[in-house]
């Protein structure tokens, strides 16, 4: 019998090699990921699809397996804020898995993505079980936290300018060039992209990324940002912020 | 001998009682909470004194046993950005603790405050021995970084009087009056700690709190704040919401 449009046929050896790659259950031995694997259902989404809405109460943990997913809010007037993009290997829902209220942001497929669906009590029984991935979340709950405190901190302090700067020192590290002499973003984020994640609009974004050019500090080619000096923009950023 | 200062003598039965008081703690048996009274220091803080200052790299958390304090980060240029007051019962500095980066905020005593300090391997132990009242921070941190996402959402998308009337809708629901149609916040709010809480200008939210009496939906008198009618409230927060 052919599967259900949307739930793929994951075998028992293939959902265990799916969720191997997830960095929550890292260190897991194979008799819990095979307990995991059995309480997950797998379910594969197409680009644009939505996986979950801002207001929804349903409380399911999901665990991207393949894919790419965008964690945003849009406002009724349909401007798109960006909380961040969750990669293979990641986990997105958490929250509400875990507080029971209702869902604060929306998901997005960016592409096609195969998720493990985990219920709230599943993901409770494994926290309660084991130590090391229960560190693992209260680790990433307290990053969250944070990388948000700092978000309305800049929202609240910074213009746009010394917003994006922030943000292009952020994806610049994260970018773990070799050298902070040419830090490659590509491909790069759209100016819509940029503008969702700093709170600004796209032609704003436009208008202060040739400003950056234009000082020498980023450059632009094709479907490439390049950061010409990350050791610059991040005293830049100092600056601002010791003021 | 006297106590050093700043060191106040908290003995056994005090330190019990006090930490009875913790939220993050209850349910915890007495033997737990003794455990807990040996590897805390108490400290009592006087009002206006930093217990935390953003940027440090100390990763203690406090247990709030009496008094106040505001958790805030200032800008270079002197604006407050206000992140939340914890009151007895609560926890503070439990970020650094789990993740062990450093302090995101500021963390000022409103009033004299006598805290107990946990060192993050002694939280870490806490938690991972006692999954009741590690399922109850891994809610918190949840809960934080929802509310976190709203704010940053609010900020994204609402003006100033809109971002007003969603923080009175807050401090309404959580003074948990006996009726919605007459909620008093007593002690009023300062302008200045509605303006930290929103991020706008004291200026800007006199301006605007003014409007709000001026259309039936506060009242001002002396030291109160009074919200007349919390559902019209509601009502008008959820419209611009769904506009």
């Amino acid at each position: 019998m052919a599967p259900a449009p949307g739930s793929p046929a994951v075998d028992a050896p293939a959902a265990l090699a799916g969720l191997r790659g997830i960095v929550l259950l890292q260190g897991l031995p194979d008799e819990g990921l095979a307990e995991v694997a059995q309480a997950c259902r797998f379910r594969l989404y197409r680009a644009r699809q939505t996986v979950i809405a801002r207001a929804d109460v349903d409380r399911d943990c999901y665990l991207v397996i393949t894919g790419k997913l965008r964690v945003v809010a849009l406002s009724p007037g349909g401007r798109e804020v960006s909380f961040r993009d969750a990669a293979a290997g990641e986990a997105i829902g958490e929250m509400a898995a875990l507080d029971g209220r209702p869902r604060c942001a929306t998901v997005i497929a960016l592409q096609d993505s195969l998720l493990a669906r985990l219920s709230p009590e599943a993901l409770t029984d494994l926290l309660r079980r084991h130590w090391p991935i229960c560190e693992r979340m209260l680790r990433h709950l307290a990053g969250a936290a944070r990388g948000l405190t700092e978000r309305v901190y800049e929202l609240s302090t910074l213009n746009v300018q010394q917003r994006l700067c922030a943000e292009l020192l952020r994806l610049g590290l994260a970018a773990d060039a070799a050298s902070p002499d040419r830090v490659v973003l590509s491909p790069a984020p759209s100016h819509s992209e940029l503008a969702a994640r700093i709170s600004s609009y796209r032609e704003q974004v436009t208008r202060e990324l040739a400003e950056l050019a234009r000082l020498g500090i980023v450059s632009r080619d094709d479907r490439q940002l390049v950061i010409v000096d990350l050791n610059r923009l991040a005293e830049q950023v100092e600056a601002v912020r010791a003021a």
